[in-house]
């Protein structure tokens, strides 16, 4: 039985080089693709991922995954490898060819109206093709099976083993704690500095982010920064870790957050160990456990006192006539100033999390079927309300400012505040490892940090679920403590006692 | 039967999406990939050109192929994309996969020799992985088969149904006319002017490209002009199509040449018809025609007296220091200024096709068997002095200059001057349709050309081989005299009798 591992390997070339292939379309059409090519590429990539799919689901590979299974092989990334494609296989052999087709067929449909419908900010001109959307999931989620709880079925596809329940009460404690505590913040928020807004040359802005993501470590032998609308990171192939940020010329922060968010995306791809990389380990399946990467390297290096004060004389090299006369306290408070934001992926670290409540509490009505997608807007103003505190005044700042939903990515968002939970625990954690890192971090020097990350998160790829990682890591399981905990102590630090 | 064409459809739209995507892992490989993602990249396109070649060998297509040819489909197009897929079914199933994928990884090791071969300027460097690669030819070219000249094997794969008998003809013809025209034109050239060496921004340049692919015609919305090392045109899929281009600051006729160049093969890409675009018509198989059309608009438009005219204004808002006073007369004479030189890729266009004639012959001897490659530094020191009257001083300026041989190009080289002669006899043609368009150029106005082209050229694909297509346009064999007629004329009229 020796050979089932041998026998296996060239199916996992295969697998591999699709997905290399298949990533590399979709970073391409998001950054490169003259807007011409759209539907060309889009038949291009439903052909590659159907290829994929195929392989995956194979029967041969369900048969020499039952081998490996009986006789495991003795190498420990080995054995997490079957364990991982076991479950892609299963996954992939319970929805039907058919369901498959139609949902990335309709993909492609419901993004194009929501781009519609956002630009027109009119949700009806959605509607029909969302509906069909939730109705295509919920089929999906029917085949993969679960227990009563649909929502299982789409969580566990972004966030392996994790469950509806779980997520559920680890939001309850959230909401409870952090509402309270964001409106005593935003009570003592001072008015908003001007140097926000200035004008910030979109060329200056990159050239310090192309410096800044290299500061942070990022390799750029093996890897880009690149433009987008959205930004994101994406991992084409060994040696091959591409990131994307967008500029505003009256939001320095917004580039600066971009940059280092998409940043710590970025490292965690550079940090999977090569033996590890051929293999179905080397891919990355916890999405709670990236967005903990970006979230840390955004908020818990980023926006801190010593990041901020390192950054700064930089920045004013740059930007001397819109930063010249400013202090590092100003410069310190201005990027970490909250505000209630209408859209979620401008809002600060502080509101951040109540928009990610309020779009989890939406999908998983509309997946106990207790909500309809008519009644969508709706129940998205009145969410707005009642956790940011303020109402959308049209569907292009309310309930169509995302895609993710147009898109199929229905189970996606609660992984945003997983990642938020995880990024403050870890750092915590990293920090009674360490001791005080401030005077790395005021110098620029993130070898430390980055190293503790290597070694403790970066370099088990997907040996086990993001929880048990996570687990391993903290010693307990995850709570929202180290997050409240954060936001109490900087806040406190800032504007004094929050009442 | 009708339902033959109906089973083939899934396997032509896999054939045509695997060849997108390998066609954009390839563009992306030499414009945007960062060095270090070179290993994995090799590997994925290997996995995808296999899988590629895997379905066009596939049993079931070549017995859909007999049912097709048994009883052909009505549409013109469907019948030439049988006679096409067959050829390629046939070439590929000739060839052994192991003999395929030793030629695909060797591929790879001998570019990496050649690469570090032309750095030390040292062809021992790259000898042995060369011997190896002309030995892999011949038993590709053998496993193809021919009749007793292995060459046509090879030449075929680039110009189908040109043998080499036909090519050995018309190089015959073409050195004894070029080499004594071009001796005289070479004697009456005055000093190289001063401002092609001038200094001219890189950005500035980039700038003036850009503006002048679109006055010729390239749709930006279906394309891309990017930068590489070496200029080409990648077709990506429908609407979708790249051109690069190069810069160096002293030498402005390069990117403008270069980019001219590559237009030309853009607008042929461009200009094929939408229905024949999913099709196996709908790729472009002679590079020779694909050839006739970049040089056409590099030569004949862009050289052109009414076409520099036009430039220059252009020239002279963006370059005023360089070339504010520079006289039409001087701007034309310089652009067409001729030297013998080193270097094919800087030549200019009356010694180009003797750098040719030299790579032919060799490639000829070798595949002949009379000539080893241990002897190829010596034959081509040995030809360019014959050919072009220079010695190289170094391997890095002599054989070492051209990367086809070590990346298995081999019978690619002859269709560049096939290209050449096509352009001037085509052109010559338009002329005669058309009238003088020298009015229309010198506004810049490519309307009524491109037009021409893009109905007697563009929008037959490959529904015949080139030379077909060539004969029914020309309404005659391909022959040297345009091409020869184009340099008396030109350069009778700058420099007087060539004695």
């Amino acid at each position: 039985m020796g050979g089932a591992w041998e026998r296996l390997l060239p199916r996992l070339t295969e697998i591999r080089d699709l997905s290399c292939a298949l990533a590399l379309l979709s970073w391409d059409q998001h950054v490169m693709m003259p807007a011409r090519g759209a539907p060309a590429r889009a038949r291009t990539m439903a052909t590659i991922e159907s290829l994929l799919h195929e392989r995956v689901a194979a029967p041969e590979v369900g048969e020499l995954l039952s081998e490996l299974e009986q006789t495991p092989p003795e190498d420990e990334a080995r054995v997490a490898s079957v364990t991982v494609l076991r479950r892609d296989h299963e996954r992939a052999i319970k929805v039907p060819e058919d369901l498959v087709r139609a949902i990335a067929e309709h993909q492609s449909r419901c993004f194009q109206s929501w781009t519609e419908a956002r630009a027109a900010s009119d949700f009806d001109l959605l509607r029909a093709d969302l509906e069909r959307m939730i109705s295509l999931k919920k089929q999906e989620a029917d085949a993969i099976g679960h227990e009563g709880e649909r929502y299982d079925a789409l969580l566990d596809g972004f966030e392996p083993q994790m469950t509806t329940a779980e997520v559920e009460t680890l939001f309850g404690d959230l909401v409870r704690g952090l509402k309270p505590l964001a409106d005593a913040i935003l009570d003592h928020a001072p008015e908003r500095p001007a140097f926000l807004s200035d004008h910030y040359e979109v060329d200056r802005q990159e050239a310090f982010c192309q410096w800044l993501i290299e500061t942070a470590g990022f390799d750029v032998s093996s890897g880009r920064l690149d433009r987008s609308p959205h930004p994101f990171t994406m991992h084409i192939g060994a040696g091959d870790v591409r990131q994307t940020t967008r500029y505003d010329p009256t939001d320095l922060l917004m580039s600066i957050r971009a940059t280092m968010h998409e940043t710590g995306h970025a490292l965690y791809e550079q940090g999977l160990p090569e033996d590890l990389y051929d293999l179905p380990v080397g891919r990355i399946r916890s999405l709670g456990l990236h967005e903990s990467q970006s979230r840390m390297w955004e908020i818990q290096v980023g926006l801190s006192r010593p990041f901020a004060d390192f950054m700064l004389p930089h920045l004013k090299d740059r930007f001397p006539a819109q930063l010249g006369n400013l202090s590092p306290d100003e410069f310190y408070a201005g990027i970490n100033h909250p505000r209630r934001s209408m859209i979620r992926v401008i809002s600060d670290e502080v509101t951040y999390n109540l928009h990610i409540a309020l779009r989890f509490e939406l999908e998983l009505a509309l997946f106990r079927d207790e909500l309809e997608v008519a009644d969508l807007r709706d129940a998205f103003g009145d969410g707005m309300e009642r956790h940011v505190g303020i109402r959308p005044e049209s569907d292009a700042q309310g309930v169509l400012q995302d895609m993710h939903w147009a898109i199929g990515g229905l189970g996606y968002f609660p992984t945003y505040t997983l990642g938020t939970l995880y990024a403050a625990a870890f750092y915590a954690r990293a920090l009674e490892d360490l001791g005080d890192v401030s005077h790395d971090l005021r110098r620029g020097d993130v070898g430390r940090l980055l190293e503790w990350l290597r070694t403790n998160i970066h370099s088990t790829g997907s040996k086990a679920p993001g929880k048990e990682i996570a687990q391993r890591v903290l010693g307990t399981g995850l709570t929202v403590d180290p997050f409240l905990e954060h936001l109490r102590t900087k806040y406190g630090e800032l504007y004094g006692p929050l009442a």
